[in-house]
């Protein structure tokens, strides 16, 4: 491939064909957002390192190239993800705010370490989030976001996973595990290694024991959530995450396909409850995820509820059907600046009107149709 | 400032009050460059820092942050202009076009260093190129763009400071000045520091000395162009950079305050001829610049003729008036999903419909309706 010799690996650029399908569902996803209420934010690209990572997410830390700053000294880095610095808007520059506050974002963040083998480096992060509202109906209206936005953009068969972080957490915490053997139990609950699980767990108390064991087989549609209740022991987190489960069956069935799953833990750091990603069939990574990261504004003074959704919508383009790019009208330079005032009225009607400077062919301009004169004005007609 | 301490210096978010004109104004601007034929591409934030930055382009160099790639092992850079990235573009994956073509950005770049006090660190550029075709046309093309495109957001009021550093050079070169005389002289010129220009040309030979002086006076309308024939030896580079200018003169008179500086040679590394700067009335700075680039891809093994424009829409947007931001119209969150199908239809006509969850103030929601039961059915009433 002649790009990637140019490129650094994982790098690309994006050529008009894609690049114009690009803008427009972002300006599709911005306008969606700004009529749910979502106000814009654009934060800047750069930031004091830790800024954007929070102490302890050590994924973040590895995946956001550092700078050194020429005029504080101090360490920046480049954003891998754009809803800590939401956060921080929420938090400090709208702090007078006291009720809910929605904000929306769309804008590139670069991975030094890329996340999977076919993954950009350059994700361009497109999302939503609501703070200041504990309810389910916050997590439910974020769904229902991220569900249309999809749909707007073309992707209509789409499955929902849900899944709850807190069960996990609660009975960790009951178990009376600490930090490290948590992470371990996390990480092979992620990788469904059911043989490492066992004698992860092989000391674990019960009902703890049978619980963890458990969580891999928690997974289907709904009725998961009433073997759930069988299975795992009357923890207050348990209790309350299967009933924000049950609350999200109970809205969506029949909106969406809808599937449970217990210990798909997949997210980042910052989330706290219930968790959410869409699927598309032929698609293996999801097109979109999200969740409720309740207090991920502390470290900037402001602890609040929070949730969410994000999306890569350079990898979306990749799932949409490709468009015809719009022919145009070729206009010989030769007759401008006569012309002149034609080209202009065309232009503002949407139509695309190119200069032709060397008597190029119609595929090489790209037009289907030229300008000439007629009479005493102008008229449009077909191109060979 | 509240803000400062948290962000870096020369670094700031893009509120919702601006976060919306900034995006809207963009859209605007690509909308008037894809009728215009210009073809839109999303170059990368990092590439490998050589590819940035052609090898003698220090003040480029300074600008752009280095960073290590940990796949490759090589620098790259945070890029700090788009242009480069266009133009390799059209060198390169372009490459099977031989006519003309037309490309068109809008991206944040960051600078290492801002280019002044009050300058941000994080540009917005936004911008198009002509490539393929060396004719004073495609300048006029590009000026012409220029223009409309800050007209469109609003900028009525503008003069258009046009130079032609190939003049300068030609001189220069002719006086056979080493490159380091020639760089000082450069930017004597550019601080006009007459005193300084003179004790630099003391042992340059006539007629290219009195040339060199004489620069600095050899701005104000179109008959600068005429004083400038007297003044300045009859070299080709001369002739040429005056009948360019000249065609200037003839085709934009009437349509934009015109200004002639034959020693303003403010520009980018890469600039070769023809260059151009458009100003509002009480702004010092440039609002947006340009100028012709010939063979700037030849590093990416293609030289073409090349012109261009960018702006930078961060900046600019300081000068737009404000816009009072749109008012939405409340729903309560109890009406939902009863209400469903009619927020819909609100959200789709462009209307902001806000859920509210805690009872909140309209001044709270920014609302001035609400939806309230009608009936069978709803309406929106005023909301105070």
């Amino acid at each position: 491939m002649m790009r990637n010799w140019l490129l650094p690996e994982h790098i690309a650029d994006i050529l008009p064909a894609t690049a114009r399908q690009v803008e427009s569902a972002k300006a599709a996803m911005l306008e969606r957002f700004r009529t749910a209420g979502y106000e814009l934010v654009l934060p800047p690209l750069i930031e004091y390192a830790d800024s954007l990572v929070s102490e302890g997410d050590s994924a973040l830390d590895l995946k956001t190239f550092k700078l050194d700053d020429p005029f504080s000294g101090r360490q920046l880095g480049l954003r891998a993800d754009i809803t800590p610095q939401v956060a921080r808007i929420d938090a400090h520059l709208l702090a007078h705010r006291t009720g809910v506050t929605r904000l929306c974002y769309a804008g590139s963040v670069v991975h030094a370490r890329p996340a999977g083998l076919l993954s950009s480096r350059e994700p361009l992060q497109v999302g939503a989030e609501l703070y200041g509202y504990a309810g389910i109906e916050a997590d439910l209206e974020i769904i229902g976001l991220m569900l249309s936005t999809l749909r707007l953009v073309g992707v209509n068969a789409l499955r929902l996973d849900v899944g709850h972080i807190a069960i996990f957490r609660g009975l960790a915490a009951a178990a009376g595990l600490g930090s490290a053997q948590t992470a371990e139990l996390f990480a092979t609950l992620q990788a469904k290694d059911v043989g490492s699980l066992r004698l992860l767990v092989a000391d674990v108390a019960e009902p703890y024991r049978s619980a963890f064991l458990a969580l891999p087989e928690l997974y289907g549609p709904a009725s998961v959530l009433e073997r759930a209740r069988t299975r795992l022991p009357s923890l207050p987190e348990v209790e309350l995450g299967l009933m924000q489960l049950a609350a999200i069956a109970r809205h969506l069935e029949g909106q969406v396909e809808l599937s449970f799953d217990l210990a798909e833990l997949r997210g980042d750091y910052y989330h706290t409850g219930l968790m959410f990603a869409a699927y598309a069939p032929g698609w293996s990574e999801a097109l979109a995820r999200g969740g409720r990261y309740d207090n991920v504004g502390r470290r900037f003074g402001r602890a609040r509820p929070a949730t969410g959704f994000s999306l890569d919508l350079r990898d979306l383009v990749r799932i949409l059907p490709e468009r015809d790019p719009a022919r145009g009208i070729r206009v010989a330079a030769r007759h401008l600046p006569g012309a002149a005032a034609e080209v202009q009225r065309l232009r503002e009607a949407g139509e695309i009107v190119v200069i032709d400077y060397l008597a190029e062919s119609a595929g090489a301009l790209n037009c289907d149709r030229e300008l000439v004169p007629a009479g005493e004005g102008w008229q449009v007609i077909p191109f060979n």
